[in-house]
């Protein structure tokens, strides 16, 4: 049997490399590809995907994980060799339920699409992506269908990025966060808005970049096994466990964009480069979910890099960085700038709170589509309307509306958007645990360290990788199920100082 | 036919995209991947490797080739689609001719060997390298036995770089030309030595690289299908036609360091960006030897770019970029000092002439070593009497001796450094040739202007890649078989006039 796991580990790590590969020629397109190579890139990259999936779904692989049954069996539920097992028999089995006709489809389908994107929203033209659109959300339906047994269409997908979170449980969770939002965001509303003109002055890019690196680098970043540049949009990628990479972005007007584009990519990183070193390129190497990945990012991003703690020590170093910019400013205003809350009509610029409206109009009206209640045609209106119930406001034109998000012109109607609103949840609700735990840790944060935090997140999140579901994760890490009362209260006393609510 | 024709294209088209895709992944390891990422690299890097040499020796590949022969009889030879198929053979036989665990245990024995010369090179001991190279040259002439029928058991192993090239051929070549070096060196070591102080001062490198950029956008060189990096070793890469791109390094006191790396890879790159797009991810499309490629950075770094009327030009620009740097030296001590002969220890550093001494050397030794005369034990020894010998110098220790290059602890013993001389000998008779037919081409030089000396190489070598062997496109170009004559008028001529002959 030890022969039959080992077969199983090396194919499935020749998989992961290939898929690697892949990764690190995506990443030379954004960084540094000149453009004569976008070509070539675009074939280069298919054969890859191709050679991965092929790799992923030999039959070979089926039969060694039939195989090994009865060694999975004899083992204890979370000891490594049985996660292993396990995890690579679900990755297997959901790779292999889609044929790879109908991946190929759906890649090119997605390449023009985001292509035909790319070039309709500078022009406002939704007309031109709504056979797209229509084509996509066929394609989508699909998808979901080669899982039968589904309660609602959107399971499936939701299932992909969030494994074992239901349609059902989803809209419950959100109906629950969203009747305490919307009269949060009333009340905030009708108070005074915030001045924050103290982020908005020349700042050199170069320099809110390195001071960006410095404060990840105390997060416990480790720049040997892994590195930062420059995208348009900013994301982390892995070619190995030793080698985590993230990008971010600069605005010279807007001190607010580099800072938290890189505290965000870095939590992402934090727990790629927690993972147990053991995981390399196999099943269990990457994070858990779409949900639990967000949560690190939000936590780092929000709950510690938008904190009272982290400013009161971190805006003098801000200061000696920027003089002249920041001579009239105080720690205090610059902390309330960075948190003013404020109905808008982009996702990605929103605040802590509106931010989750957002994403809920996105993920009720994918119900809708999937549903077969909202035709594509009707979608520019859905939007509007919705932001005009939610949000209170109408977006002058599609591009900051429907056009806005990338996903649903890259991948699939469904799934796309929940992981964003459970990771601000479960952020919440671990923060929660490892204070109680790690009493210390706010007064670490409230003097630049960040050691405690990052080894309670390592050793009770991050090192598992994909070992655990996110159910399970959470109830081992939190002794509870996914809950929205830790992230309520963090909001209610956040913002209840700020607000004086 | 016209689907075999195309079946065999896509086949071939998907083993180059998948050798382009280990090369980024090369490019990345030596300019941007951070240290934790190596381990994954090399794992990452073996597999493309196999998958590409999987595909280049899939036996439908022969069988396509074998029913495409009638095809290819009934078309001109040097008809695309004619050329296409005799390069693409020929590939396939050499590959085909050595079995893929031969390939597996050189490369692993390669990885052994080079990782061990690392750490012996600083270390001065060639004692531990000493297993290694006897290795190497086993697996050397194993190498070159897949290959029966050979005059010299060196012949294989040239072939594969210098396609058409024998032992016998190029000894004569060599034997010729040294006749006409060595005593042209000893003329010249009996002049005063010329003063090149002016090459050393603080040069700010990014002013330096900065410098080197416009010159090669001036000779040709497409920035927006190449990019420019920083490496400790220069080197050139191509990861399709649309993206080829080049290294270079510079140093703080030394201003010829990142000026001739820059426009030696350029010269290459220059080869790699002219190919006819049609070859693109095929056999046809790559320079069509090693001594054709080095004529290409050689004519660009020496022929062009180390002349009296290049400087003449630059010189003042140069100043103007280094005014304090630069204030007391004039266009001429500039030019004298980057021309100086030396007899020297470091083949890298050589001046025009000496270097070919240093490549004889090396090429005489590997013949030695693969005849069975000379034991790698005795390896040392042999190379210090050749230095004292032909350059009147021995080294102090292995470090600037024997253990200089990566060569031979990174390939075989045999076939690895005669491109290097068969280059400067090229050079000078394309760029004769090219100044035959057109006569305008100094006069352009002398103005900064390259256009008509770029189309003309464009023209006569690059558009064809690797369409010709290196003698019918010499024989092509110039209408001649390879000759020595155009170099050593060049080098007399030049050096004549340097040092007053």
């Amino acid at each position: 049997m030890k022969e039959k796991l080992s077969a199983l580990k090396q194919r499935l790590t020749e998989a992961y490399d290939i898929q690697s590969a892949a990764s690190l020629l995506h990443w030379d397109q954004t960084t540094y590809m000149p453009p004569g190579g976008i070509e070539a890139r675009g074939r280069q990259l298919a054969v890859l995907e191709r050679l991965a999936h092929q790799k992923f779904t030999d039959p070979e692989i089926g039969r060694l994980l039939d195989q090994l049954r009865g060694y999975e069996a004899d083992l204890p539920h979370d000891a490594d060799q049985a996660s292993f097992i396990r995890v690579a028999r679900r990755d297997y089995e959901r790779r292999t339920s889609v044929p790879a006709d109908f991946m190929a489809e759906f890649s090119d389908h997605s390449t023009r699409s985001y292509q035909q994107w790319t070039v309709a929203r500078p022009d406002n033209d939704f007309a031109s992506v709504i056979p797209h659109l229509e084509k996509t959300l066929e394609l989508s339906r699909q998808l979901a269908d080669f899982f039968p047994g589904y309660s609602h269409i959107a399971d499936p997908l939701i299932d992909f990025s969030d494994p074992g979170m239901k349609t059902a449980s989803v809209r419950q969770i959100f109906s629950r966060l969203r009747q305490q939002l919307v009269p949060l965001v009333e009340v905030i509303s009708g108070q005074p808005a915030t001045d924050d003109s103290c982020l908005h002055a020349d700042f050199p890019e170069d320099q809110q970049i390195a001071f960006g690196k410095t404060v990840i680098e105390q997060f416990g970043y480790d720049f040997n096994r892994g590195r930062q540049d420059k995208t348009h949009h900013p994301f982390m990628t892995k070619f190995s466990l030793g080698d985590v990479r993230i990008t971010t972005r600069s605005k010279l007007n807007d001190i607010s964009e580099a800072l938290f584009s890189t505290t965000h990519e870095a939590g992402h990183a934090l727990y790629e480069q927690g993972i147990n070193r053991d995981y390399e390129a196999s099943p269990l190497g990457t994070g858990t979910s779409s949900g639990v990945h967000e949560s690190q990012s939000r936590l780092w991003e929000n709950i510690v890099g938008r904190s009272k703690i982290f400013w009161d020590h971190f805006f003098p170093r801000l200061q000696s960085t920027f003089p002249q910019q920041l001579q009239r400013a105080s720690a205090d205003e610059f902390y309330r700038a960075i948190n003013k809350v404020q109905r808008s009509l982009i996702r990605t610029d929103a605040d802590e709170i509106t931010y989750n409206l957002h994403v809920m109009i996105r993920f009720d009206l994918e119900l809708e589509m999937l549903e077969g209640h909202l035709p594509i045609k009707d979608l520019p209106e859905a939007w509007n309307e919705r932001y005009r119930s939610d949000l209170g406001l109408v977006p002058p034109d599609n591009i900051d509306g429907v056009l806005q998000d990338v996903h649903w012109f890259h991948g699939t109607i469904g799934g796309s958007f929940q992981g964003y609103t459970l990771g601000n949840i479960l952020g919440a609700q671990f923060f929660e645990t490892a204070l109680t735990d790690q009493p210390t840790i706010e007064a670490g944060i409230a003097t630049g360290r960040f050691d405690t935090l990052h080894q309670w997140l390592a050793e009770n999140i991050y090192q598992h990788g994909s070992k655990f579901t996110p159910d399970e994760l959470v109830q081992r890490v939190t002794g509870h199920e996914l809950t929205i009362d830790p992230y309520l209260r963090y909001l209610r006393t956040k913002y209840g100082q700020l607000y004086d609510l």
